[in-house]
């Protein structure tokens, strides 16, 4: 079949993820047409530096450096840039012109969503960023589109690769922080400055995306609570394993009724520990992984490579090739239908467990004064593990480690309840307060 | 948001799933209006016997048994009543009609699927089945979609639960396979007559429709390679754990090239040995998940409850909702780009491995003409384990048992192995012979 037809598709940057695209975009020419029904003709790639060293070899007359004119010519846009500008400029172009975008720019749409997608929903025109949340795996069409007809309840996901790769060697192979994340960045997991990544402001942003598909909302990144994984030690890590936990780097966004009766949604990203038995405990290395769980669908999981040039390029050409099939045959765009009006609740608001472990004088009375505490705090405690006095920290200052697992009860109760466990005298150090996710 | 657009909704059969299906759309109903910009209007169900028992309590004024006249005042058409008739007459009417229609009806797709995607070409209407595979699990809108732009290569899943639910109670508890069947038809995960479960007739359906999406293809049901499971004996299941396998009923559809240089498509279904380590083996119970590898995302996985009527519904829905935006707002159906022609491979042009398990004499020479026999096959042995003797046999006949596992080789060469194995006279007996799938 020979589609005389073309579509004329413009490239904005070519890093890792872009020349990749335009490599597959040449090399399955004809697979592609056959699917859409008509040519995807790459026009350019809009670069800084023309003569830039590249991953892939391309030829050297689709580059240039006139954004702007690349975009008036194109049917549509794909963008791979980066940052917010100039790609939030040179999106907001190419949709006043009437072109669909396709991006894997999650800061942008996270900070920026809004406005771009009130300007598509003006002029016709779609904005997809399959590959801005979780790289190859399919989830924002999924939840968009497969579960429709559903409702959503709770996502819970591993959606940072570098962290989990941290978490993973930490776990499996007794590093401390320090060491994983040396090994990330030689092995080119972890970028040159990890702050995005071990701060956990890539997972918020995608947090913040996954939270809007799910629950058609607006959900500000702000509003989106953070920690991220740089106070995890090697003893939180061993302690957690030989209670049966994996510490994992979760974004989770859920519906929730407040004890006041206020329907909201949660979104939040941390560090947490998760039962060796749930899937979400399996996912190693860079990987990534979405647990949904929806109303009628019950949990599923989506799982696969997080990151990637040519993995992230598997979901950039998804979005082309729909935006493709749309130019050639019509039809109305994917729409952001953000019709709830749930509002974003704060941290404190949310229920979850604690997993509190504490070096506390090992005297008589300690133990009550300490329970007592949670008492007061209305937190109920579940699990109390006590471990022998150190012996080697001699007579003087006899302490025990105690390792408390608490039931369900606010975050408010709950780091209220921490921060006055820091001030007993009993206690010696608060040694680590993990949430526990995933259970019941 | 008071939408004052209706769509009409015809459903066709109250089962599990129809009578859910039901249930959400007039539970949900303002939910789904602000989805699709128009309230879903339920304007009958067909039923043969409109005072039957249900599984959930509906009006009765909505059944009927005129299926043809509730079908002709209808936007959109559901068949959930299975079967093929009258299932694709009603399903041919309602698309003649110019109604798009949805359905959950694997036998049907897989059996008269070319026809009636014919029918819905000619007119410009839209077929839609994702609850036909793995049930709530969003399987086939991400391959069609999300991966359109990428190329799938190979497809492997447990897409049955009712045998995965056997083979994982003969693993974990040690069942026989008959006492596995009977729990599992008292627990409702079998049905009655279990013979298009055991004998993988449903996987083999499952397996026709994935191979046809993932490879843009056609390919007909009696292509698909068919196996199913009661010949599995809790002595193979105990052989394949202590080698470090999990036995799975495995769907698998890929693209190979013969050793004649002929490109194909490969599909299906048989129990075979997996890796412990590999992902599909931590899929217990009656769940179904989703292995694909395609070039550029590399390997995916989509994991969920793979029946159940709420949870079928729930893709029921989300097909629901696609057709009623696209009535809504207009634009193409989700066409069946069906433009590869690779034929469909006879199952003895694959390359695979086998794991052969063979009570032999325990005498000089019987191992050399074993795997001289294995050699005339230009089959290579990659492991081989003799356990001693059994003392219990007495001195005469003493023999011993062979696991021998091969190197890849095609299956009519495993084949005929298998085959002259029986007939040398130093094997007592072929005990069992199993594909190891998942590795490279």
């Amino acid at each position: 079949m020979i589609e005389h037809r073309t579509v004329r598709v413009a490239l904005l940057g070519a890093g890792s993820v872009g020349s990749q695209v335009a490599r597959l975009l040449l090399e399955q020419g004809d697979e592609l047409a056959a699917r859409v029904g008509a040519r995807l003709e790459l026009v350019g790639i809009s670069v800084r530096n023309p003569h830039g060293r590249r991953d892939v070899d391309l030829p050297a007359e689709l580059f240039t450096t006139d954004a702007e004119r690349l975009i008036l010519g194109a049917d549509i846009v794909v963008e791979l840039m980066g940052g917010i500008e100039p790609a939030r400029t040179l999106i907001a172009l190419a949709l006043e012109s009437g072109a669909d975008v396709v991006t894997a720019n999650k800061a942008l749409i996270a900070t920026h969503g809004r406005e771009l997608f009130s300007i598509a929903e003006r002029v016709g025109a779609q904005l997809t960023y399959e590959a801005a949340v979780a790289g190859a795996i399919p989830i924002l069409r999924p939840l968009r589109e497969s579960l429709a007809g559903d409702r959503v309840e709770r996502v819970m996901g591993i959606v940072n690769g570098t962290t989990n790769f941290i978490l993973d060697r930490m776990h499996t192979r007794g590093d401390s922080l320090e060491e994983a994340l040396r090994i990330a960045t030689e092995l080119g997991y972890a970028e040159a400055d990890p702050t995005a990544d071990i701060e956990a402001y890539d997972a918020q942003q995608k947090a913040a995306i996954l939270a809007s598909i799910a629950f058609h909302a607006d959900v500000p990144v702000e509003s989106v609570h953070r920690e991220g994984i740089t106070s995890i030690t090697r003893e939180q890590i061993q302690a957690a394993q030989d209670a049966g936990f994996v510490v994992k780097l979760l974004a989770i966004c859920e519906r929730l009724t407040t004890q006041a009766g206020v329907e909201g949604i949660s979104a939040r990203v941390y560090p947490a520990l998760v039962s060796a038995q749930h899937p979400l405990a399996a996912v190693h290395g860079g990987n990534n992984a979405v647990f949904v769980e929806a109303a009628a669908a019950g949990p599923l999981m989506f799982y696969g490579a997080g990151a990637g040039g040519v993995q992230t390029a598997s979901a950039v050409l998804g979005d082309l090739v729909s935006a493709a099939r749309r130019y050639v045959v019509g039809g109305p765009g994917l729409g952001e239908s953000k019709h709830s009006t749930a509002p974003s609740l704060d941290i404190g608001e949310i229920t979850t467990r604690y997993q509190i472990s504490l070096e506390v004088a090992d005297r008589p009375g300690a133990l009550a004064e300490i329970t007592g505490l949670f008492a007061e705090h209305g937190v109920s405690v579940e699990t109390l593990v006590q471990s022998a006095p150190d012996a080697a920290a001699g007579a003087a200052s006899p302490h025990a480690t105690l390792v408390i697992g608490t039931h369900s009860a606010t975050e408010r109760a709950l780091a209220a309840l921490a921060l006055a466990l820091a001030d007993v005298s009993a206690v010696h150090a608060v040694t680590g307060v993990l949430r526990v996710e995933g259970q019941a």
